[in-house]
C-alpha cells in the first residue's frame, strides 16, 4: 500500500505527526497533498512528550515531517 | 479539505505562521501561492512568545514554515 | 538491481531503516513511492540502540532516510 | 493579493527582507524573479540590528530569505 | 566519462561510498540510480575508521553521498 | 531590473560574492547560468574580511550563495 | 563563459574542488554533469590543508561543492 493510499485512508482518523526539531503534533487528519503537507483538526502539539498547545486546526508543512503514524 | 483550500478559506482571516528557528508571525493572511509563500498585514513577530516587532504587511517565504494555524 | 526494484522485492519482509537524527526504525515494509517514502507495520522505533517505541504502522518521509536494509 | 504581487507592487520602494543567519537587508527593491531572488539598491546590510555596510546594489539569493517586508 | 558512467562501470565491484555525518560504505555495487542512491551488497559500515555493522544488501539514498570511490 | 539581467550587466566587471559560511569571493565576472552558478577571474577568498588565497579562475556554486554585489 | 563551459575546457587537466564541512579535493577532472558532479581521476583529499587520502578515481556529489577551481 502506498504512503499517499495509506494517507488517504486515515482522513477523519488520529495520526501522530512527527516533525523535525522534536516537535510532535497529534489530531484528526483532515486532508494531505502530494507534498505530504496535512491539514490536521484538534490539534495538540507535543513537545518532549508534553501537550503544549491545542490547535482547533494546522496546515503542517510536509517537508518537515519525519513520520506520520496512523 | 487539502491544505491550499485551507489557505484559501482562511484569506481576511487572522492565521498564526510558525517557522524554523523558534520566529512565529500573527497576522491576517492577504494571500499565499502554491510553495505556500505567505503575504500577511497586520503582522506581529513573535520570538520566544515576546511579540518583537509590528510589521504593516510581510511576505514570508515558505520553506521556512512548520505550521500554520487559521 | 535499481534500488526501487530492490524495495519492491522486499514488500513484506522486514527492512531497518537508519534515518538522519540517529533514528532507526524496524518493520515490515507495507508500500513504498519513488521519492522512497515508505509504508512500514509493526513498526520499532529504535534511538541508539534502544527500541524507543512501537507502532502499527508509519509513513516515513523519503528524505530523511539514509539508507535501507532488506 | 499574491506573494509576487505584492513584490511587483513594492518595485522602486524600500523594503526591508531579513535573512536566515540573523542578516537583514533594507533598500530600494529594483527587481526580483519568481524565486523570490532580489535586486536591491542603496542597500545596507543590518547584523544584530546595527548597519553594517553600504552596497549601491546586491542580489540577494532567494533561498535565503525568511521575510520580505514592503 | 560522465559520473553515471563511472558508476555503471563499477557494477559488480567494490566501491567506497562517503557520507555526510562521518559514516561510510564498502561494498560490492549492485545498482544505481540517477539521483545515486545506489544499492551494495556486502556491506561494511565505517564509523570514524571502525567496522560498526555488516549489512547482507542496503539501498544508500543518494543525497546523503559526498563522494563515491571505485 | 531581473536578477539575471543586473549578472548580465555585470559580466567583466568586479563582483563581491558572499557565501554561507563566512567566506566570500571578489573577482571579475567571467560568467553565470540561471542557478546563479558563477565563473569569477582574478578572485580573491575572503575570510573573515582577510584575503585567504588568490585563484586565477572559480567557478562558485550558485546554492551557496547569500548576495552577489555588481 | 558559461560555468559549465569552464568545466568542459578543464577535462583532464588539474581541478581544486572545495566542498562544505572543510573538505577538498584535488585531481584531474574526468567527467561531469550538468547539476556540477564530477569524476576526478588521481584524487587527493584534502581535510585543513593536509592530504588525507589518496583515490585512483572518485565522483563527487555536486550538491556538496563550494568550488571548483581549474
Amino acid at each position: 500500500m502506498k504512503p499517499l493510499a495509506v494517507l488517504n485512508k486515515s482522513i477523519n482518523q488520529q495520526v501522530i505527526v512527527e516533525l523535525k526539531g522534536r516537535r510532535g503534533y497529534r489530531g484528526i487528519l483532515d486532508g494531505y497533498d502530494p507534498h505530504m503537507n496535512l491539514v490536521l483538526r484538534n490539534a495538540e502539539e507535543i513537545l518532549d512528550n508534553d501537550v503544549r498547545r491545542k490547535l482547533d486546526s494546522i496546515i503542517v508543512r510536509g517537508d518537515n515531517v519525519i513520520y506520520i503514524s496512523p
